[in-house]
């Protein structure tokens, strides 16, 4: 619905703080299997969480600061690539987060709820 | 679930996050029917949109600016209340956000769909 709408730029930052917040949980559920920075972007895209690699990154990167991710050098292939992986502090973090993310679309449905009544 | 767990301040940032771009929905959604700023700050924390005085104002503020909100004074009381009311580009960029919210949690359920089988 969105793609056929002529989106300015007040609804289009709008759409960016709704989708901000879902890159987190959406790289810590993709990332139970290991996988690198450039892979991930592309799965993301694919699932329709746009996100850039100046966002992405540096996302990961906090995201291991913080202790939520692991990461480990893949030197089997000509390039070596940096492997993350969600630890047991992510996946905890993903499930507060899934569970949050329910309990808005819960809130959602109750304010939307009387529109067909 | 969350409210049973202790929340650090890591994941309360990462739930801030998550739920920021949706105060915008909610406002919207309720403000189909004209209200002031401070019922409004009750209802959606009744519905859980965990926000305060002193965000909720700003937004009111600058989601008129955005001309998604018309607002008037009511003067019946002794106290006389600006109310906000949702226009018509605020319905559109309400349909747009809650396109945008399914298409959301279906990216979603498709990352966490393997976990079952």
């Amino acid at each position: 619905m969105v793609s056929h709408m002529e989106i300015d730029d007040t609804t289009a930052g709008h759409l960016q703080e709704l989708r901000r917040g879902t890159v987190v949980l959406a790289c810590l559920l993709s990332l139970r299997v290991p996988d690198y920075g450039y892979a991930l972007l592309e799965r993301l895209e694919t699932l329709g969480f746009a996100t850039d690699a100046g966002t992405l990154y540096p996302l990961l990167r906090r995201l291991e600061k913080q202790g939520f991710l692991s990461s480990s050098w893949n030197t089997d292939d000509a390039r070596p690539r940096k492997f993350y992986q969600t630890g047991a502090a992510g996946l905890a973090l993903a499930q507060t987060l899934l569970a949050d993310w329910s309990a808005i679309t819960e809130s959602i449905r109750t304010l939307t709820s009387g529109d067909e009544s």
